[in-house]
């Protein structure tokens, strides 16, 4: 959300903890005369790494945006051996959205993108069915039907590559998407593919988790989003959300009443990566609010 | 709770569903002069069983408490197949609970049971250490260790239950107790041994489920109160509650956080067990509330 | 939601307590045929009123459907002063929905009825602006925008009536609509207008509360949804949630995630009282589910 | 929570906002050997103040610790005319606790400092009655009664001032304390008196809330812990929880309900104090975590 506010750069980071990191960057911005809007950092002790998210405002800082990564990697980054990135605010990340037959998820995206609630671009939504493309219609959005079988599936996937490169696809949100990428599709996409899987990983993954719920006699259902990655259900989870259910919810309830946390956490996870809150070290995140 | 209120009798009972069931259940309370206080039921779809709660006032009713149950299977039980008990308001019933190391659950549960909050006779404190025994001192409960191992575990067992019959126990409260109870023995106490388990199962079930979480980089954790089978932690499901965590809550501080969560849960199973609101059918529980 | 199941009619009933009731009905439906689906009752003992939801299968049901009503009343509502309403699974509620300018709550209604989640007709929606008349444009729904003002009010609701009238209008759904409607309008839907208000009732009535949480430093925040009343703010609540918030959450971020309450708490209420599981009693509602 | 871990040091404080502090603090840390361990800021953009938390290690730090404090001032809290407080991880905070007849909060407190949660001492109990001291013999804390009335409350609270200052309290608990205490009593622990008040305010202040909100018909209820000030129930704000109830719900199970969140969020606003993560400002607290 940046309405109104002035332009800004975020700087996302990890390295090994070291001492004199904070002080470092923060001299950094303070002595070429950058506002810092906000500062969130964590040391995960056992890995011994540290983790920063800075936010500072760009008008009266120095050094030219363009100039700003050449920099910082000379004079900090190299020192600490960082893993970073900067991002601006006045860069709207485009946006890629994977359906197949369930529209709650997407609607809850379309109508937070048409009401303005987010900064970001939604070029397209890719579904391996048509069933969608009216709610795609709805809204305007360009709706592409790549229809995968086992024989298809690697010349499919490279159509795919090819429209979201033409479109500088940013990130992908698997949207209820009920098709697993390939590994190799995945690699183009490293901690930019969110999935929302529809149970409290790391119970139920796979297929049909209400059924299983159900069967286990579980009393909180949930839903999980997480960075995909190339084993199923498995990636960095993001953010997970639960309702309570009782003996009377069946699997048909139970589905009803995850749809709405589906689309919840789901939401949520988009907007802490829209606003490069999300940083991933191992097979865990660090999600800065 | 029954402070107050007027001594009642509550019927618990599942059976295949038929028409008719409420109809005649009711009448025979009503024609017998019983007033009814609460009455709740449910249908298993699937299984197509039916259960129901019913809990009817005695002080008019005209069969002598003693002959309700001959009544009860002679008049309607039989004729439906029903499994079946009725309990009394004024039993209350006898619980044990075993503790390994961790006071949180033992104080939340003996606080409880001090204030008089719930209904229950509390005897004896079983422990396989000494390290609790001032806490049971603290209350006046006796507290028994029996010291198990491999070799002497079938032993302990038969004395444990040796006691437990002499203090006439109806059921038992595992209360963060780290030993697993032989299948001989659970089979003394079927769907009356009240477990939590430091996790939402299905997920991470076993030993050190907050190390597992913190591993897998979940952002809920939670805790689960169960009925103890054979198959550790896959006992039918009461009662389950999560709390969130994020990137900052290391291993110490999600078992700080956790303790809140598996004090209250295992709590409100007890309440729902003395209250007799559970019910349990293959492996999963009607609660009734 | 009724799909694919039998066609069934729904009691809803109060009337002071006494012996009896529930063997009463539930003989009645018996000896005519009719299998019950679910029995949920309760009773205030304070006001010593006695309320049930009762629901039954129709196909086999011996009372022709259009006879039910009357049998009922004579044999057995009059013998009880039950106020009663009886509702039948085929009969799909006619809906309107007042909007003003935010669409969240709007988008997330129509993305249900789209869906096919609810059963429910929704023939129009009515707006003081016609600011979010393309919302509805893009879902087909007829949209009628009544200006209103302090001098034309009353001329404004008499021409709203008579739409609703004409159209069939069962109850109406406030979804942010930021205007007060006059008792005289009120009158002609008693319990059957459902408002969302965007705090944790009974704080923060009127206007601007996220403003007010603000001011107040409050940690958690929160929505209501309510049948209306004369009295603003103050009707019968159906449901609530609340979601947490810190220091970090300005008014903004707090009108953000207090709009992903509000939507699904008006949501929710929608569906209870579709399903009739609500009913009013004094300012309070029972809420079978 | 400090077992096991280094000495360290603890820096709150708050200030109108400009640039530079950050670095400031954290190069005067830096260049003094103090390795950081957690720093945590937040800027009130409307209020226009800076406030920040931060921690470091005193092992090699190379200003005394006796000398920190005044360094500090004269070095940097000057410059920004910081409202500033440093605190060392080897001072317990000492404790009192106030109660009235109820329990619950009480064991809830006294169970997690014996079984050495939190890093505080307790010397002493203070109540009006005598119904607890029971509860404080079993955990051996000595308990002091001061019967309050209208008459002697002046006197009363002065004896109980005296009281507090011989036994060094820092800060003092109000566990379910049915007493208001004056604001010349408050002005000797400013921010430093914590209460719970059961309800979710501003909701329900004063008296008999449960009572208001059955009336009320409100589907949750919940618990504040607040520091205290002059007027009733109005202090800042430190933690809130809520939990659901139904229309079955009379009084009675609403307390029930309501104790066990009373006790959570009593217990956590302790823990945030203790460990120096509350920052007052206004009406309002920043809540480091």
């Amino acid at each position: 959300m940046n309405n109104g506010k002035k332009d800004s750069a975020i700087l996302l980071m990890h390295c090994p903890d070291r001492k004199g990191i904070v002080a470092d960057v923060t001299e950094f911005l303070n002595n070429n005369n950058g506002n810092i809007i906000t500062l969130d950092e964590h040391v995960d002790r056992l890995a011994n790494v540290f983790f920063m998210r800075i936010e500072w405002e760009l008008d009266s800082f120095m050094i030219p945006r363009e100039k700003i990564a050449d920099f910082f990697e000379i004079l900090i980054a190299g020192k600490y051996q960082m893993t970073w990135n900067i991002y601006f605010s006045n860069q709207r990340p485009r946006m890629a959205i994977y359906v197949s037959k369930l529209s709650h998820c997407l609607y809850d995206i379309l109508s937070r993108v048409y009401a303005g609630e987010w900064e970001v671009e939604l070029p397209l939504i890719i579904s391996n069915h048509d069933l969608l493309s009216p709610v795609a219609r709805q809204f305007g959005i360009p709706f592409h039907v790549f229809r995968k079988n086992q024989e298809n599936k690697q010349e499919m996937e490279t159509q795919e590559l090819g429209l979201l490169q033409r479109e500088k696809i940013n990130f992908i949100v698997l949207a209820r998407y009920m098709q697993v990428l390939s590994e190799q599709f995945i690699s183009h996409f490293p901690n930019k593919i969110i999935n929302i899987h529809h149970s409290f990983l790391p119970a139920f993954p796979g297929a049909k988790p209400y059924h299983m719920a159900y069967e286990r006699g579980v009393k909180i259902i949930g839903a999980t989003s997480h960075y995909v990655t190339g084993e199923l259900d498995a990636g960095p989870i993001i953010d997970q959300d639960v309702v309570r259910i009782t003996h009377r919810d069946h699997v048909d309830k139970m589905i009803m009443k995850g749809k709405d946390v589906e689309k919840l956490v789901l939401s949520r996870a988009i907007l802490m990566h829209l606003q490069r809150r999300t940083l991933v070290y191992g097979n865990r995140t660090v999600v800065f609010n």
